[in-house]
């Protein structure tokens, strides 16, 4: 009791610091995280995957419209977790200046520069009254001068460069999981099996295609592509056999 | 108690994160939605149909004055549920942008393009101190392209596709209902039908054509028309002898 | 107790919503509705009526400067409920509206467009922060092109149309009066009755024409006129005598 | 107990309903006024009598200092009760007003419109956040085209007009004694021994000449004139002889 | 208890009214006035006094430093009790309008018009939300078209005329002590005296010329002018043998 | 415990009067200025001393780097006690304001000029909402024409003119020292030798040259010198033999 | 339980003083700086080292994007630890300071006004409402003039210039570990291996190279410089094998 009305004292009103050095709206944001659905992005040679699980609240809601996996750029993704019209706002922060850079300096904008032009804008929510911070996680991937990269955004404003990661429910079960499972040198298909199988770690059962929101960017063209549900069916099938596939690979 | 008192910590003032992640002034607004009258929306082949249920409590009152159904642009139309003052706030903010639309670049706004801006506008109510979230949820209906659609807009600023939804009172009775009985490929004549037999589901008898305003939106001339009380009462007669009629058609 | 206090948490600072969705400084605005004398409005075919009862604390005081009847524009009349320094800015608001649009686009502003322009600033008050919400309801009549309309705002920004209505003071009787008496294809003359006699419905006793505030705008010439003491009188002193004249007409 | 911890809830910070419709600081700001010395205004066909009842705390205070009677402009003056530094801004105000008048359309301004400039004031800091009520209350008195007229303005922002008023400590008995005394046709020099007599009417003893303050704005030559303490003290001394004079009279 | 916990409810935060109408942090400024040392004013026909007890912390302070009588034009002097940063902004303001008046209209400031420039800037501070009241009172003494003139500022923004003055620690003991040895007619000389003699007055022992601050301001050359510390000793030494100066005088 | 919950009443928030008239923000600074190391300024004939005593809390920090002397102008130095870059703020304040005279009148800024400038914006955070007061007090000592002047500020805004003065951990102690041992006509070395000795009277033992900052602005040069770590030791050195020294001056 | 309560008054809203002149935000955000893993500074006379351990939560996570180090200019590092995102933007203000002074005035920015600019702007988010205090200190190291430099910043805004220093996690040790292990004349290698063996002081065992970010800026080439990974890993051997090493240098 004692530990928790304490706790109280320093997590209402603008973003301050507790006694021990925390920032506790900042942490709750980051329960608002782990209150959305999970997704997974994963770095290969031949690109980036980025997958999402959507769960749909009702037969006649079009899956389309749970947005998950975003195109930001021509040659940048972003699947996001957590509060969903908050992730709206960082990915139309994210197109403005990938917009702004071809504009301004004709040139494609790099996806770690974007990445900081994200965790800028979020950091600034955490620090200056009058606003909370964003409930929100992004996976950021893409093409820079030929080679994959993705970054995570957390609350706090910080970004980390990953080879694979999950976000969202079930964080740290689908991370163990990627962490296990993840090849360096796998190929893009490979990828999109891994991010598919890892979606479903977390309940020890194949993931269902119709609820899975899938993009690529490849290393050659450089470009974002959502995958079709009915090749994410088929992968789907391939892996719910996977003693035959994974001796046939 | 304690859980109560814990909660009451985190839903007053700003809009800030609870420990758990959530936003309380967004759930309550969710709340005043709940406590407005209901609306449904259908969407067919032919065409987006917008009903709603309209509460007139003294036989003095105008029924056309108690506003749920609203003409955006000559193709969209919005039904709301909620806070009626806000709804309005938020169906003005829809027809400036759709004229803006017309005046700048000379052409009709896209029905997504709209509902996106109405959620933008209510996502930063929930962010930024100084305001309360819009305690309104609104069905936007309309043609894009020659395509039907019909998007829901909920207080969190997050925006869904559907094929049909409810709002406001009773909903999730509302859904069930639509569930079981929207059919894809169903004409307006029969979406129609199902929208006034939806407001009726949650009481168990059949809606009073009096109380409904239900408007649509037509795939081939893409103009919104309020249908009138005459029509409407004599579907709500054919509704009332379903044996008969649903063996006719 | 428990109840109370728990509603107390939502009633204060800024507006903002309860946990069942309510806004507490709206409805104690109401409250404040409530506490001011009653005014009603009648639509009749040949033109509105607008009555207001104002009580006199003393014999010393001009009872013309207890203002209940406001004219808007030549064409528009408002009857106040509530706090009345409140419902000045309002009116005021409306007058500086009606001359706004005669000088820019040099036509008489439309009664419903009048009476949006003022709900529109009413809902402004009840979102924003800094500020309570205006504790005032209005009765807005007047002349659309011939046709005489009658709406209410109440303090939550909403406007409803109507055939007869009562705001402030014993709200439910007097309306309950008006549904039970009003017909719809009286003259004017007899909608000046029904006001007067509604004005003393809830006391079930003649009003005192001496506190009684009343004008018209008629159809014909769309032009606000107050009905002079004398002429309330013999309408009050004939009403006292109903038998007789009601069998007369 | 119970029902002032309620009350407490709602009349701290920003002026806020409470849950019966009362605006607390405002009716706090009223208290403010009964803390003052009384002020009474008594109109005439011959002109309008402001009289106020000063308390000079010391004998070498100088008691013209002591101000309660302020000239607004040349046929206007203003009486005042309550907190004087509060007067003094309300009656600058009327003073710009009245000159901004004659600046700007080379015309008298009307003592009811002037009013009407002051208590819109007073109502703004009623309502915006960040700052109190007015603590004040006026008697404004003046000609308009060759008409007395005498106003009240309250701390709400409400204007009263009135033939013979009072404001300050002891309002209500100095107001049933206006009532019983007050006489519409009595000529100027009767409304100035009413007025002396009124502000002694609470100590049912004759009031001391030294502390009052006294001016009177004449129908005729519309101009706000001071009356000296001589004459005063000659009129306090037929007052003390009431019945020798009234028999003369 | 019950009494001081209702009273601590209305006296914090922004300045508010009590429910009997005052106004808390106006009155704690008003203690914070009588936390600083006396000061007093005296007008003669000749002339006005002002004149400042200060209290020197240590011998190494220059007593000058301790600023409690101010120059504020030529023909105007300010002395101060209370919080003394607050005063010198007071003071400056002072300064700034008189050198403002006699720049911008080539003539010298009144000290009626100068004083009540300070009181409106003070009274702002008791109104306005985001600031505390001054707490600082001032005795403003100088020379309008020949007449000696002294006035007095409150935390309140009240001014007040007086013969003869006393401000901060002891008021009600100097100001008696004036009120029973003022003499309207002395002359500047007899002023100085009388002033010093107050200084003393509360302490019932003569007062020490080295903590003493005073200057006049002549009504003949109309001056502000310091009186040297040697002639205030003089002037004490006589003060301290009272039988054999008055019978001399 | 009474006491304590009522004086916890008035000093959080912003800085307002407590029931006592007192300022506890202010006075907390105040607090701030005693946890710092002390700094002492020595008036003499021949120029300012400016030492202080600086803690190092690391053999690796470089002693330079702690701040506790700074040249505001070629002839102002400045020493500080309290808070460390709240310091700084005033130091640069006062850099930029010597400057802005030098640029716009061609001419050196007055001593008591500068400290005025510095003072004022202390006040400023005195009173006005939404900044904290600055916990630090300073000494500026310098040259104003010909003639050595020393200052202190404290907290409130409010600035005294010393002979002689300390600031700081152990103020009174010192203060106490310098009362019983400063010689106004001391040369300058002397100066610099009372410094050093009253910096290490607080603990009775000869302070460490190693920790002590001190800098002179001479009479005659007008000019901001910092003194050598050697010449500091040696006249420690010298101090520690006190007997053999003071005999010999 | 008191004391507890009492602190808990004071560390909360806008960074306030507590009774005793403290600034609990301030020493709160240090606390968050503690949470950090450490940094260390060496100085020596061939340049300055800065290295950094770097805790990687994930074997998938790209260890380079744990940014820990930080180049602000060719010729200045910056090490931090604590709140990773408000150390980007004290970074980002270095970087646009050093841009800044190369455009305006041709030059490279020296590494103490660099450091200052970074202090000013982490005090003013201390003393000025509606912002939390920045969370993170950081080593600034640099050539200013050929020599090198290495600066502090703490939380409050204070700079510090050492030889060597730590921050973050395990300071204290890690400050001990230097001071006793520190050569001023030691070259730039032994300076890396001074770090690395300071990073691994609070475990008591060798530092994992992998886990280690270390830059130098040299003193001859002015330049900030990464050292490779192989390279750390080298040195760490050597310093594992420390008899042998040490005796051969």
């Amino acid at each position: 009791m004692q530990g928790q009305s304490q706790q109280q004292a320093y997590d209402r009103g603008i973003t301050i610091f507790s006694p021990d050095g925390r920032l506790y709206q900042v942490e709750y944001a980051r329960e608002a995280v782990k209150r959305g659905t999970a997704s997974v992005g994963i770095r290969t040679p031949d690109g980036v995957v980025l997958a999402a699980d959507r769960q749909v609240s009702s037969s006649l809601m079009e899956p389309s419209s749970v947005e998950k996996i975003h195109k930001a750029d021509n040659h940048v993704g972003i699947a996001s977790a957590g509060h969903v019209a908050d992730a709206r706002q960082l990915v139309d922060l994210a197109r403005r200046r990938a917009q702004g850079e071809q504009l301004r300096y004709g040139q494609t904008i790099g996806v770690e520069t974007l990445t900081r032009a994200v965790t800028d804008h979020i950091q600034e929510y955490t620090q200056t009254g009058g606003a909370r911070p964003f409930g929100v996680a992004l996976l950021v991937g893409g093409i820079d001068d030929g080679e994959p990269r993705l970054f995570e955004t957390d609350p706090s404003g910080t970004d980390y460069e990953w080879q694979a990661a999950a976000i969202g429910s079930n964080r740290n079960e689908i991370q163990e999981f990627l962490e296990e499972n993840y090849r360096p040198d796998a190929d893009l298909e490979s990828g999109i099996e891994l991010a598919l199988r890892a979606l479903g770690a977390a309940d020890d059962e194949p993931v269902d295609a119709e609820n899975v929101d899938l993009a690529t960017i490849d290393t050659d063209d450089e470009t974002f592509q959502t995958v079709s549900q009915e090749r994410l069916e088929s992968i789907v099938a391939e892996i719910d056999q996977p003693d035959a596939e994974e001796s046939d690979e």
